[in-house]
């Protein structure tokens, strides 16, 4: 005969809770002693999990460590001392140790809840999943600030709006305007928060009463880089979210940029390049995005205009889909355009049609196809009208002839 | 115990010529009394041959013409009265009919010669062979001027630079240079004579003393269309090449303009559009291109600017290449780049590396790779600079990572 241990219950529970404190606190711990491009501390926080891998961070050797990634380093562009693993695994370890305080972790946790930042682990219900889609390079933990929710915010329609900190009007004009589109009509609006096209995508986004915008930095929370955006970047944490995976008291330096712009890319169903020269790092968002399988488009520009040169590059070499509008932007997310708002890009050909051409394409039955001939009865049109308006729209793409009869394009049925 | 028949050879060599002279003046009759749309005209060509074409166009009647085509005609632009084939082939046969003199043939020949025109059939050897591709629509004849062999001209590098006649001087200027780079590099530029873009592709050719442009006319080549390209048109006949396949007298009309349009997409191994706006009928010459499997490249611009719509469409919806430099336009045309020349688009990007990032690329081997500590040993630079370095070099593509080691990619070794 056996009774319930019903003690076993709530001690089950709170072992549980304990477990995934530590965990938390671990994770947390990770972001304040590795770099965010530091290869080995995500492999290792991979392989052993985070708490294990601090366990070995704080007590183990160089030659643990290796043996516990099986020998192998990932090389990684914030180590460039090449050398033998073991020189680099105990390099790795001297890194972090030389972070690891007794009180860090207390002390940044009280410094969040000072400043009204939360911090956001992928245990907890606001982490976002696009981001585990970063597999070994996903974030330890991230830190936000700003009423908006970041699950919700990405999990509806997101993009990426990004380019060039040397930006001409052109690009600005259109980032803001693309933007403002996409804002209003529900969608998040994720960007660097960087001088350019950038700060044109977020103005853009809060120009609306809808929609939102994320600025992700590469530094930390407690310093709103660069200087000159300070007042947008406040009004972004006023309204929406201000992001980033390095905790307070981090400075934005290059490899922190790089490594930033997977955020970018991973928290977007799509990224954007509004203007990018030949080396950009806005490029790199998009060969990020690329990887993970999200959808890439460019914006056109003059061909004289180098600020363009890199969008054109995309769009060539890299399959970048080409963007003119916010139709092209809607297109490229997950369901094509919202069910609410139409086909956008079809009413667009629509509106270029003069009254008459649109007179022969309204008799156009949507389902079934039609003679010139027929057609020209039914309006009361001289027959070669018809036929020259049939022409132009079979040009749009918008009727399909076969044999001797006109139906419509599965466009616009 | 036989004889050679020594009478024979001659005899059966004065018939055969005899037989062609007959075809040709065939052909050149078919091209003074059908229009150049006229599929009807093309199909019994076609099926008949032009000799046994001409006499059913002289004697037969419209039941004659519709059993020869099978029962079935063509359905095209240039006779949209629909209704029963019976009635359409009686039209067709009334339409050449009234342009059948009994003298027209003679006439002809004696204007163009009197004009300095040569009359070009698929039987002679200036015909270029490129124009076989297009068919049942392959025109009848051509009606050529100037001191350019048109076989010649089109069998080496040839591209049609085509847009809108509304062009911007940005449209103007790209399309000028973009031929003129053409053609320096012994490519021939084939367009359409008209005002805006056309223009602006014959005047860039012109500016170079190297290649050729050609000016493929809707009308007769008496009537130098349009007006104000008089002198530009004059030039070109003057050292390069007119053309058309309608005889001299004949106006050009807005279905010749679009027929016209399969030339200039035949004549060339890839057209490109350099500006045209939503419903340009260089989008026309652009599907063309594509029906005939010859590449379609498209130059982009602002996306604020009507006169780049088409060609943004063009690349977006159709998959035409972007076009943003004449190495752009080489690499459309078969064997891509002149051996000549070497890789154009690779030398602007190694252009564009500051001298340390091209002392990097240069020291990692043409076909080995090299760890980046090597490298830096090599050159001499600190090893952080090297891996900066090498993170541009990357992201232009140039070179290849690999765990731990550095390769070229495969277009710079």
């Amino acid at each position: 005969m056996s009774f319930p241990t019903t003690s076993e219950g709530p001690s089950e529970e709170a072992a549980a809770a304990w477990e995934s404190t530590r965990e938390r606190h671990a994770r947390i711990t990770w972001s304040l002693i590795a770099e965010p491009s530091d290869a080995v501390a995500m492999l290792a926080c991979a392989v052993l999990g985070p708490v294990d891998a601090l366990e070995l961070a704080r007590h183990g050797s160089g030659p643990d460590l290796l043996r516990a990634l099986g020998g192998q380093l990932p090389t990684q562009a914030s180590d460039p001392g090449a050398g033998n693993p073991p020189a680099r695994a105990a390099r790795a370890l001297a890194r972090w140790r030389a972070r690891l305080t007794p009180h860090g972790l207390d002390e940044a946790l009280a410094d969040a809840e000072r400043r009204g930042l939360r911090i956001i682990t992928p245990l907890d219900s606001e982490w976002p999943r696009a981001l585990d889609d970063l597999q070994e390079s996903r974030p330890h933990c991230l830190w936000v600030q700003g009423p908006g929710r970041l699950d919700q915010l990405v999990s509806g329609r997101s993009a990426a709006l990004v380019g060039s900190r040397a930006s001409t009007p052109y690009g600005e004009d259109t980032a803001s305007s693309l933007a403002a589109a996409f804002a209003a009509s529900g969608g998040t609006v994720v960007s660097g928060g960087a001088y350019g096209i950038d700060a044109a995508a977020h103005r853009g986004a809060l120009a609306t009463d809808a929609g939102a915008t994320i600025a992700v930095l590469a530094g930390g929370l407690d310093r709103l880089y660069p200087r000159g955006n300070t007042e947008l970047l406040e009004r972004i944490r006023e309204r929406h979210l201000l992001l980033s995976e390095t905790p307070p008291g981090t400075a934005p330096t290059r490899w922190r940029f790089l490594a930033r712009n997977r955020l970018i890319a991973a928290l977007s169903q799509a990224s954007i390049v509004v203007e990018a020269s030949w080396r950009s790092g806005a490029l790199s968002t998009a060969r990020l995005a690329d990887q993970l399988s999200r959808p890439v488009g460019a914006v056109p520009g003059p061909v004289t205009s180098a600020a363009s040169a890199g969008c054109h590059r995309l769009i060539r070499e890299r399959g970048a889909v080409l963007i003119t509008e916010p139709a092209d932007l809607l297109d490229l997310l997950p369901g094509g355009p919202a069910a609410g708002e139409g086909s956008w890009a079809v009413q667009d050909e629509l509106d270029l049609l003069s009254p008459a051409d649109r007179r022969v394409l309204d008799a156009v039955p949507p389902r079934s196809s039609i003679t010139p001939a027929r057609l020209a009865d039914e309006i009361g049109f001289p027959a070669a009208e018809v036929e020259a308006t049939l022409a132009r729209l079979e040009l749009l793409g918008l009727i399909v002839r076969t044999a001797q009869r006109v139906r419509r394009a599965a466009s616009t049925t």
